[in-house]
């Protein structure tokens, strides 16, 4: 499969698109709003995998191709551009794309990061909101640290957790994530359950300011 | 230390109950409104502990008195029950007493479990609000399954998420707490972060609905 990380340059979706690119057989596309741009991190990544003995080739284009290209579309920008970007790149996805939001909304104050979902409910229901109705919307990749991710020096012991309404977007989705070394996708029922989701996201960065000895924390559900 | 788990005699008050008398050496006290319950729940309690060669004397009160003896107040009675729970048992309280509060607000819909808080943002934050004021109070072991922690053949590998604005008393709740057999207990900061740790408790109801294989669903923050 081809899977396509907008905003591919940077927090998660450099790590995963190390990730997907070391661990798996799927051809990997890079976007940003600048091609430019993503063709310099598809040049990064790969000479971080190459010094892994990990070779792989990425492409990198921008967003609106990469997503054309891709059967899997993973919105990897900060919160504040998920609508814009998803709105940008509708006209190249229909109801065989997937569209994979990991974003979170989120504000910090002195006590730490609070859990700040918009009136949808949550980021995950807003990109199924900003998306053509035709295209299967995956909630997944929330609570992963963007440090912890990109280091590939890192081995992962982590869960993720996917919501979805159509059953084979989301069984795709689970599919690829269980691909990665040490990541395990677990279910969580429908976008509607995203909210709870997504809340964790705050709550492991809590976590980590308020233990010395831990960071960039991740979640195990046992 | 005296430690009471006002409405002690079942869900989540009868596993900590079990567990502090097996785990720790403190004294344990089973509050109830009504105190014949109490003390019923200490018999079974007590024989389900020397089935275990774990002899251990609890006793039982009507909440009132369990709070007043105690160092330690567990508010383990329902969510809808906690307001009123707290406000019944403040004249015996007092600085020197630590209030916890492990109550979550959820509701419920053909989709799984979801937050639902009180207006104050959190039921911990809620019971700071109906607590005397020089109360210190403390929100801690929200994301554990009741049917977990009372079955004392279940090894516990858990995390539990403690959140106070007093310092001391959130000590003291780390304190007993990691004397639980396979129990973490880690910092999440001030009583305003409670709304983020309250939220996974749903949620892995939920995991553990979407998930066949997966029960009494608990998290470890790695």
């Amino acid at each position: 499969m081809r899977i396509a990380l907008l905003g591919g340059t940077g927090d998660i979706g450099e790590g995963l698109a190390l990730r997907f690119a070391r661990d798996t057989s799927h051809e990997i596309l890079i976007g940003s709003r600048d091609p430019e741009k993503a063709r310099d991190a598809v040049a990064d990544y790969e000479a971080e995998l190459e010094a892994r003995d990990a070779d792989a080739e990425l492409k990198g284009f921008d967003n609106e191709m990469a997503a054309d290209r891709a059967d899997i579309v993973i919105v990897s920008v900060p919160p504040y551009y998920v609508g814009d970007t998803v709105e940008a790149v509708a006209d190249s996805l229909d109801s065989d794309s997937v569209l994979v939001t990991p974003a979170v909304g989120m504000q910090g104050d002195e006590d730490g990061l609070h859990y700040h979902p918009p009136d949808t409910g949550s980021v995950t229901e807003l990109v199924a909101q900003r998306a053509p109705d035709e295209v299967p919307v995956v909630g997944a990749f929330h609570n992963l640290a963007a440090d912890a991710l990109s280091n590939l020096d890192n081995d992962l012991d982590l869960d993720t957790l996917v919501v979805a309404d159509n059953d084979d977007a989301k069984a795709t989705v689970l599919t690829v994530a269980n691909e990665i070394d040490g990541l395990r996708a677990l279910e969580a029922g429908p976008l509607a359950n995203a909210a709870e989701v997504e809340s964790v996201t705050p709550l492991v960065i809590n976590i980590a300011k308020y233990n010395e000895d831990m960071h960039d924390v991740g979640v195990k559900w046992v």
